[in-house]
């Protein structure tokens, strides 16, 4: 039987064994402040890949980034009903813009320092922006707007889960303004598929992308997108939203132009976000009982080399060799880019620093020793298949040369088998044969552990209707997910209301 | 005589022609949130590139990057007094967790969901990371921690201008621990030069740098360091600092280690950071009557090609002509990365557009009509020589061949000019032959619009006698700057308190 390296397996508490991955993996921990993290140097390696890569693409699609101030005014909200409705629940309020020292020499909240007007930390910046763009548009040659921010938002949650559903979190933020509602809708959907393309290249996470129900739409939404990934535990997790808002926020901002026929109009808007959240996503998906298996395209150092030193003469040697070994891997390429090989020389045991990166799960670990440098070899772990058969380590010995020829092909290896494994479980774990509701009451049985999604029959309820269906799955823990773009026609009955289907939707327990 | 882009010279209002730069180059542009500002496209494409740039350096000096909140419990600020005293003055507050409809429809702060403990927006990470780094380190073998992160903060500034003093503003902050005074010092001395270095190849800004005197330096400091660049007005801008910490936070966080020796000792801390206030002394170096001009190495298009088209079929062969030189010019290598050249396809004028990029400073403009196309021709603008001797507008017809073979090298000149322009003005702008205060005076008349720098001998005076001086020179608007690293030997006496001088320092107005 294997020993693994985490203490607690995925099978025994998916929940603790989450956890564990985060903090063995250096991602990230508890701040000491309310539901905020502070993201370690691995965890936000990460991010820094998702970001050069997502912001290649955002970029290539013709959208610039801006910076947008961290407090909008509370009277912004004021004018945007169902968008304060969505979010007046939970946002930081700034009231003050000093502390002092009192009587007694404690520091308090100087009481004659309060705002005139409270500031809202952002948690999301539609309004903000959109107050920006009725400056920049007046003619429909200003059109389409099509910009970006990187920033940190805050949302005030109750219960937070790191990297899940933190008070604070990091996102790009995409906002564009257009002159017809068929640009605005196709930006919507490009920008749908930019995320599921990155989230399957870039992740190795396979995705299902297509339109939630009414109940899930972002508050002032006309439509909302998503990117649902499947977790080990057979959980969804909305991972990319990307909304058409209509004229929504056009008519709350004053986002006019004049058209082509020299009538005023309001700017059809769009936005579109992605979160830290996807390093969540990564962790459920990739890990295993040993720890995270990064997808080498976003994984901070892809090869990490580890000399074995024994405070003897010969390390010199050794650490001339991994040296070497090194400049030779960074001149390789890999997915187009540069290979990150690092030299991992910090004071430690050589053990402890193999199971520390496969435990933070870096794709390719080398090891060398005084043997290996002798008969001019190295030996290699994959991470993608730590143990063999006989469930010993599998650490292969082979010449140098060897590996610097096959280290990009290992590492293209490496992304693929983490990709195939999980659109393997995705596939495999969505049922499209559930008909009625006692069906669905059996698969999310208790005694089904990792349940899966379920495909039904849908006949796009709305209001009070809609709001029962939500009942009713509520007390199944269920959410309907989305409408998945590429699914098969509907035909018959909705599996909730009897009426006639009109597509097919995905229920499924969620993050 | 010329007539320039801008409606102001510098010459008639430095300060509205700073103003005027930052919207017509598109840079930022205010927010209708106090003190908060929109950084445009243009503006935070010019921060992409220094964070870039800026944080290749800092990962090569064996940093890592991570996130720590946004938010600081006010109890942290308790624990170290002189740091509180130096912000407590200004910073934003968070209150309250939730926003509510009162009972007149009108959306108030809720009060029933007021936070136990107040949260202060960060205006700088030293307390919260200073948490962190007590949990991580226990042992010398922990040691050095060096870490940095990109981050927005919030200093609630009374009076704001763009870029230079913002209530919110970007930057990256280092904050580093260590095991001896030796070594934290080298790290203060390794990051100032990182940033001296950075400054001058990069944004082609001469800086002088040095240690900053007792009444500048950061609140909790044991010593600051810093780089001052000059403005086209004379006066200095602090465009960076670094901060040897001693064990202030490290006291004041417990961030203790048990040294090889087997004993407890707290560790040595430094912190070290820039901001978008960079952008602003770009601006103020290298701006000219026409608007900016950006070093080649941070702009965010290096060549703007502006087809001149007139609605004529032969605009498609224009455009067609456009693109294959655009490609062209993307596979070139200027600074060891490949050149960024955009096609300007906007619906605009050519002449519009053209005059937009001048006014933007892209070092590169080229214009192509359809007589170039015929004749095989580019017409080039170089931004650094905007108009021939005549006073008209200095624009170049070549070969398209030639300009492919010269694009590289007339990048780098442009970026060489800039930087020599700034250089010969700073150097013959500081003047080393002031020996008494009438002097200074003399200097600083109001006469005399531009006097530039005055380095003059110094005694470190301390406590209340460098109060006097700071009052004396606070009546001449004056502020001392740093003593620089590279300045001669002090002889003599100190211009202000007639002791034996012990180094140089430097005397200015200042932002």
């Amino acid at each position: 039987m294997i020993k693994h390296a985490l203490n607690v397996t995925r099978e025994a508490d998916f929940a603790q064994w989450y956890q564990t991955v985060i903090a063995e993996a250096d991602l990230a921990e508890e701040s000491g402040v309310r539901g905020c993290m502070v993201i370690r140097p691995w965890g936000y390696g990460i991010w820094e890949r998702i970001q050069r890569l997502l912001d290649d693409r955002i970029k290539a699609t013709g959208h610039e980034n801006c910076y947008f101030p961290l407090f909008i005014p509370l009277s912004y909200f004021e004018k945007e009903a169902d968008h304060v409705e969505g979010f007046a629940k939970e946002m930081a309020v700034v009231t003050h813009h000093r502390l002092k020292t009192d009587a007694n020499g404690k520091l308090v909240v100087d009481p004659d320092a309060k705002l005139e007007e409270p500031l809202v930390v952002r948690p999301t910046s539609e309004t903000v922006i959109g107050a920006a763009m009725s400056r920049w548009v007046q003619s429909w040659r200003d059109l389409p707007v099509l910009i970006n921010q990187w920033a940190n938002v805050v949302r005030w949650e109750m219960r937070t889960r790191m990297f899940l559903r933190t008070s604070e979190f990091l996102w790009q933020e995409g906002h564009t303004a257009h002159a017809t509602v068929e640009e605005a809708r196709e930006e919507t959907m490009k920008m749908l598929e930019v995320y599921r393309d990155f989230a399957e290249t870039c992740l190795a996470m396979p995705v299902v992308a297509g339109e939630k129900p009414e109940n899930e739409r972002f508050p002032g939404a006309v439509s909302t997108y998503s990117i649902e990934a499947m977790m080990q535990d057979g959980k969804a997790l909305q991972a990319g939203t990307s909304h058409f808002l209509g004229t929504t926020f056009s008519q709350a901002q004053d986002i006019k132009f004049q058209n082509s026929a020299g009538q005023q109009e309001l700017a059809q808007t769009t936005s579109w976000g992605v979160s830290t959240r996807m390093i969540g996503g990564v962790i459920m998906v990739h890990g295993d009982d040993d720890g995270l298996r990064v997808p080498p395209i976003v994984a901070p150092w892809q090869i990490v080399i580890v000399p074995m030193l024994r405070d003897q003469p010969e390390d010199a040697a050794i650490v001339d060799y991994c040296r070497s070994l090194q400049q030779e891997l960074a001149k390789l390429s890999a997915f187009g880019e540069p290979v990150r090989a690092l030299l991992d020389l910090k004071a430690a045991k050589a053990a402890t620093k193999r199971w520390g990166w496969v435990k933070k799960g870096a794709p390719i670990v080398i090891e060398v020793g005084g043997r290996d440098v002798a008969g001019g070899n190295v030996s290699v772990i994959q991470r993608d298949r730590l143990y063999r058969e006989d469930g010993k380590l599998d650490s292969q010995v082979m010449p140098r040369g060897d590996l610097v020829l096959e280290a990009a092909a290992m590492l293209e290896s490496v992304q693929q088998t983490l990709y195939l494994e999980a659109r393997e479980r995705m596939e495999s774990n969505i049922r499209r044969d559930v008909t009625d509701f006692a069906g669905l009451v059996e698969v999310f049985d208790e005694g089904n552990r990792y349940p899966g999604w379920v495909e039904v029959n849908w006949a796009r309820p709305t209001g009070a209707e809609l709001d029962a269906v939500v009942e009713r799955l509520k007390v199944l823990k269920l959410t309907v997910r989305n409408v998945p773009s590429d699914a098969a026609p509907a035909e018959g009955a909705c599996l909730f209301t009897g009426k006639p289907a009109v597509e097919r939707i995905l229920v499924a327990r969620a993050y």
